[in-house]
């Protein structure tokens, strides 16, 4: 089986589903993964102690998501030396700019890497390009994927010449 | 010697600057208070221990001021129920729009009280009002502060009735 | 029967789902409360009368809701010396940041304490705070509270560990 | 002496050098006008009693100026049944966008009329274009005001002609 | 028959929703008025001739309601020296913030009375507060219309009081 | 057949939808034009070669659409001289802004035109004002299209005068 | 001598100092151009009456700067077919957001280029790409242009291959 | 002599003093780098191809800094599958806003690290944890700055203590 290489944090189930995209793509890359709840401000402790853990235990990265005050993320890159990608989560009345700001203007000292909103997936990917310095099985998958992508966009290409763009909406309904 | 009752808490001393507003009003209202340094991502430990033993110290509330990803406010109150005032600095490219975001948007169940982006002044206030609920003392200096607030616009109505504002502003250089 | 000590003032009944989270929790929190309506524009006399008699009426602090531009608790601030603690409102096109700036960039002199965006219910908790200072029984609840938040994650994420994502996803529709 | 039409109100003396484009303007129309300082946070009772008594001493508009929170116009209109010119004021860390939304976003059946960030001089033509639906003499003014408004635009342009852009530069400094 | 008092311009049918608040004001209040489109960018001829030719038609005061890039209101009173009142329109992806931009941020010399994002209620209140200025039995029909407002939030009031919150909410059903 | 003058590019299929907007202004003018989808991220020498071929297939203007970080436009006018205009889409969290800001905000040296977020149809217009100045065809349509969206306001005025508002908009229902 | 082919209009001479870099790089492609004053509020008449005359003037292409409300390049558009090219300046409180908005989200029919903030650089630019679609010579001037760019990066990059960055920045001072 | 394990990546020399910071911190950590300046539109095949070839020459990751449109990270990579780490450069009116939401809000599909505008500083931290997970001497350097962090804030927080916040901030100047 393979090694346990990237911990997956949400600190609330309800950011559970954004995570999806994460754990979707990991899978797709073969690295293996686990994902926790460990909350920033109801169990601050349990969330030190997961990333002062988290090198010994054989992680290589740490994905975070939050919303709102989004403390997760920098909260976790102080207990560890791993790299830790944030993922802010679009919720409440702000949409996830006040996450985007709290994970990407951490101060100097402690960095975290910022996704997109809700870019649970390139979180992934971003893990990934992470892992493949060190694991050339991991950067064989992703010049695969980098190769899939840009077929997929081609079939679609040349889907659109074929069909136009009426008929290409129209194929999709 | 008067107990102390506030904790106020920088992550960087390029923070004094800002929070010496505090302090000044707190002297002000005769509250004992004391400054400290503990960083919410380079000293995580001891900022934990910090909002973990404040109650039992005897503190009545704390301040904690903090820029740009300011975690620092929300990372006290996940650690002490004491009531924890945020003070959101203008520093950086964001000018404390991160800050107020990062630190009045806490999620359910842990909250912090947001005042104005460099509002230490107002922190200190604010500090002086619940402590007041307790102490008749601190109650009547604020009932004070306030007639002063009051006179002291007053004076300056009064001023401008008498010099006109051209006056008045000419008076002031 | 307990004391009233909470204040919670809307400036309009549309305010009134919002602020049920406060209701709720100051219920949960066994602190006696009342919810008026007086709007800072409408019944702007009404309102300066019931921040004027708040104090000796007994109360310790007031929460005050509002959306636009939501002078409410700066008004109600401007007439008492109890902590206000205002609970900006999402509606209308700003979503929200109209009433978290008219509520958070108080002038100097005169504070209110912001909570996030239709944070009704770290409302509660930050009065609960507040008056945990004076009273012992609200201190110990909030203590039992912040146990409980603890273990409420606890209990998601060992969910979490025995079903994993999707499982848990799945068992939540 | 000509009769008193506007009230100028700002909540401190700090605003005092913003609302001098409007005295000024004022002046050049021939309207008659007061400038007064009353606070909607520390002296609300003479900010309530200068509105409510505002018609009946025979103005016709009110123009209020304020920064950050920017209670004031709407505190006033609260009061009066005249209208009320808002001036956002451009200070602090949020750069008056704060006073913009707090004074544009009054909620239905209490209007406040908005102009720009520090836009005083505005603010005054506004008065203007109100009173004169009342006062020909001022409808006058302001129609030979718009002219000139026209004429020295017409001059820049001339002399911009004659001097190109480099030259018309050259010759400001 | 009263005269018409009011001119209530659109640049587009779409916004003809938006607009009926104000209408319903000015019935409510007395105030003659009509509704035109005219579009400051693909009839501008139109829209400047209605805006040169209003005083003289009679009118007081204009409302013009628009979103996106929102020029109509500014337009209008670039070629007429009545008040104008603008009205930013909630559309598009902006959610009415550029609307808002564009109507209130206007150059020194050419005022826009800016009223909230879909403020038409107001636009109409705040009309009715510049006409009665000139006209007794507009003033009388909105000291009547205040103190209808504080009668309603009273009535209000007196309802939560005997139902409490959830009762209140229950009954709205 | 007509010659090929304008390519309209996306960088995903998702955003067909809003340049189909763009498609039938084209169309409605006479302009032939393509719609290819290659992609600044996934297929990033395929839109490279797209615009550094493009002048020699003999096309006049390019139209390219993009969400989120909205490279697209900016990349192919980095490897044309073309004129290039840029739409943002309205998608993801931040609504389009962040595509009008990656648009709009090109450094010196390489220009974009960016219309309104999701303003397809008014880039095959602009495309076709630039294309007017070397074609006297499109000219005379492009004039005809400015009378016929004058008449279209003037119709629909017509209607309005003759219906009323809500005459209006009931017999739009 | 050169037939004047761009109409470079600011609505006032406080936007001459953005407007240099357009007319810089106008000279240096070789396209005569005129700058004129014309503000779509103080001399409106002036602006519609220029852009409705500049296609029979033979003017391909207008460049409009202006800040705040910005109207200006919006009211040329809806008087000319010409392709109109928008400049939003940064001044004021908002820093030529308001600016930025007011000219890119123009309503559908009536479209205008907009350009950065400030970008007058490339409207200039952008203007040439236009024009070389009918002029072979600006074609040719464009192009060398592109090369010229791409080799001033070039020397700067051996430049600094050479000296490092420190003694790259110091080589600067 | 060191392996080069990190490509620093500017498009415009302007862009050099902020990246100093990131310069600085690789050497503290024994990070080899090299800084060259590539621009995503103005030498946009060089930056193609500089990605193209990382890998290959052996970096592990990429730090590449750009304002405003800042469309240089995403760029690189597109095309290479290494980790590319964006720095948004605070400049212009929008202040590194607009390169913020450039870096951050790539596509599903190619990620970018965004870290705080003008984060140098830590987008080297990011590197040197990413690289950290194949090299033991960085992982060792890392773990050692770290404690030196804290330590520098220990050190801080007891001369604070000794001097109180006068006369620390008076011994600073």
């Amino acid at each position: 089986m393979a090694d346990l290489l990237v911990g997956v944090v949400v600190g609330s189930d309800s950011d559970l589903p954004v995570i999806q995209g994460a754990c979707e793509m990991l899978e797709q890359l073969g690295i293996a993964y686990e994902v926790v709840i460990a909350s920033a401000h109801r169990t601050p402790e349990k969330a030190a102690e997961y990333a002062r853990s988290a090198a010994e235990r054989g992680l290589l990265a740490i994905i975070a998501a939050a919303g709102g005050a989004a403390h997760l993320p920098g909260v976790l890159a102080a207990y560890t030396h791993l790299p830790v990608i944030g993922v802010p989560v679009q919720t409440g009345a702000l949409n996830g700019v006040d996450a985007l700001y709290s994970i990407v203007q951490m101060p100097a000292g402690v960095p975290v890497a910022a996704v997109a909103i809700n870019g649970a997936k390139n979180a992934a990917l971003l893990a990934a390009r992470i892992i493949s310095i060190a694991d050339p099985s991991v950067r064989e998958k992703l010049i695969q994927y980098k190769m899939e992508l840009a077929s997929g966009v081609e079939a679609k290409a040349a889907r659109l010449a074929q069909l136009g763009v009426a008929g290409y909406l129209a194929a999709q309904k």
